[in-house]
């Protein structure tokens, strides 16, 4: 089994040379990740178990191509790469990736998954765009999960680079990379979550934000358009280019995220900001967050990283003051 | 005191027509907080009780004037409208607002707004930077605190418009409403929250994400770069233009807000996506909610504000493209 794996996976293409993929259910996700891989320069196999909804794909591609001109259009991508599969067989056929994105029902996702895994070529990586089910539930009828995955977008999926990748128990690491890497070179910005968490990441923190938000307005604190305002001309705009931790990292002067926790941590540590309290800040917790800033700063001095988000907080406040007049 | 204070309100100059303000404490934020109002052609008096910090204060507005620049400069504003004040009074001389950004220490905040307020004109507006303290307990040796609030702003406070106004318990409703306008029509983004909430509105929601992401990285469900990006590539580019609610308003289809929250009630109520629960969604939580996102709707449909944003959106990621390569 490790072997046959290992060949498997030295037989798949590399995953910056997919130059086709499926995208089986063409709904408003579906369709969106036809619209993406369309925008990149892929051939896209698109098919919809209903006639209609994948009637209507074509029209709807045709209809969003100025936003993806927009967005900026990859050498040799054209409408003319879609094609409408005439059954899932065919559309599964000779390709190296597959995107389900049918109804968010379980029964319904461990039966398209099984499907798709007995019809599609043996190496194919399958990713599934469900937006909160585990893949150790969804791969249970697969004979081979262990290239199954969940590729999980935020709408809408022709814009919005994030893409969370979460492998079931049964899916391989090698499955993993290769997604994380076919993501990227597609121009997905992905991140890697823990099978088990629901909500994987992006809707778990936007949600602590939210139900934070929501126990200001139930307490009288502030009103629902302030709070909104708070952040979209506060922290959100910071937000657009860092992250949380990274945000703070810039925060902590030259000594960035230590100094940050360290120096300042009475304030971080106990100060009732939030309703949830935060973990103990152990050794393993601060040395975690040294080595995520530091992965991302790729080098670049707390002050080097200010000037860049100083030169993009100025261009995003041009620009939010010319979209919003 | 009720006519007293009427009378004194009604000989404060509208907001929009003062010229002239005094930032007292010219630090890092005192110092921006200058540079905010040089920037809005505002005639600014300086005054720090550090003759050396005092002293810096041109040379560091004098470099950072390319920056003002970039952000755009009101018409008549000049390094020139800089005054360094000999001493307190000098500086509070017939000004309509005061800035006040002294060191974050409860003793010191207390003695200077007292001082602050002797010697300032009667029907001037008193505010103060301070990031934590309730004016509740600033204002206490001040004779008239009806006209001290805060007006915590988010640094760079030249850059990022959000400011926070707080009344004490003996602010007046009337300094409120004056400083709101204030603040907006010298370019700045206030809010209003209630006092006693500690860390105002933005700091509080800023931590409530990031100690559900530090919760994920210490229960090792995802990396601290992973989470990171999981944000500034996913809904932080969103909330750089629209909050919390709004977000979700837009999320709802064409009901909005109500939709999203009374027909997806069952997961949006009950998914353990945060580790903060939500507070109960009555009838007024729900009422607030609408009327919050309509309020900042201007009668535009939801169709049309998904419009708008993504034609930001679209402008954004051109912009982050740009800015990151």
């Amino acid at each position: 089994m490790r072997n046959l794996s290992s060949n498997i996976t030295l037989n798949r293409p590399q995953p910056h040379k997919v130059d086709k993929v499926a995208c089986i259910g063409t709904g408003t996700i579906g369709g969106a990740w036809v619209a993406h891989f369309l925008r990149r320069g892929y051939q896209v196999r698109a098919w919809d178990k209903s006639a209609d909804t994948q009637g209507r794909l074509r029209q709807s591609i045709e209809t969003l191509w100025p936003t993806l001109e927009a967005l900026g259009l990859a050498p040799g991508s054209s409408i003319e790469k879609l094609t409408l599969s005439p059954s899932l067989e065919s559309a599964l056929e000779d390709v190296a990736f597959v995107q389900e994105s049918v109804f968010e029902d379980m029964t319904l996702k461990i039966e398209t998954l099984s499907l798709i895994d007995a019809l599609a070529s043996r190496q194919a990586v399958i990713a599934s765009s469900t937006s909160g089910f585990s893949m150790t539930d969804m791969q249970t009828a697969c004979t081979h999960p262990e290239r199954t995955v969940v590729g999980h977008p935020f709408h809408p999926v022709y814009m919005i680079p994030l893409v969370e990748v979460v492998p079931g128990e049964k899916t391989d690491n090698a499955t993993v990379d290769w997604a994380m890497s076919f993501y990227a070179s597609s121009g997905k910005s992905p991140v890697k979550a823990r099978d088990g968490v629901y909500g994987y990441i992006a809707n778990r923190l936007q949600l602590a934000l939210w139900n934070e938000a929501l126990h200001m307005v139930a307490a009288g604190e502030a009103s629902v358009a302030d709070i909104d305002r708070a952040v979209a001309e506060g922290p959100g705009l910071r937000w657009a280019m860092h992250g949380p931790s990274l945000t703070f990292h810039l925060a902590g002067g030259p000594g960035g995220i230590y100094d940050y926790v360290e120096k300042k941590s009475a304030a971080v540590r106990y100060d009732p900001y939030s309703r949830l309290a935060p973990p103990l800040f152990d050794k393993k917790l601060i040395n975690a967050l040294v080595e995520g800033c530091e992965e991302q700063a790729h080098g670049k001095s707390v002050e080097k990283l200010s000037t860049e988000r100083d030169r993009f907080l100025i261009e995003l406040l041009r620009l939010k003051e010319q979209m919003l007049k």
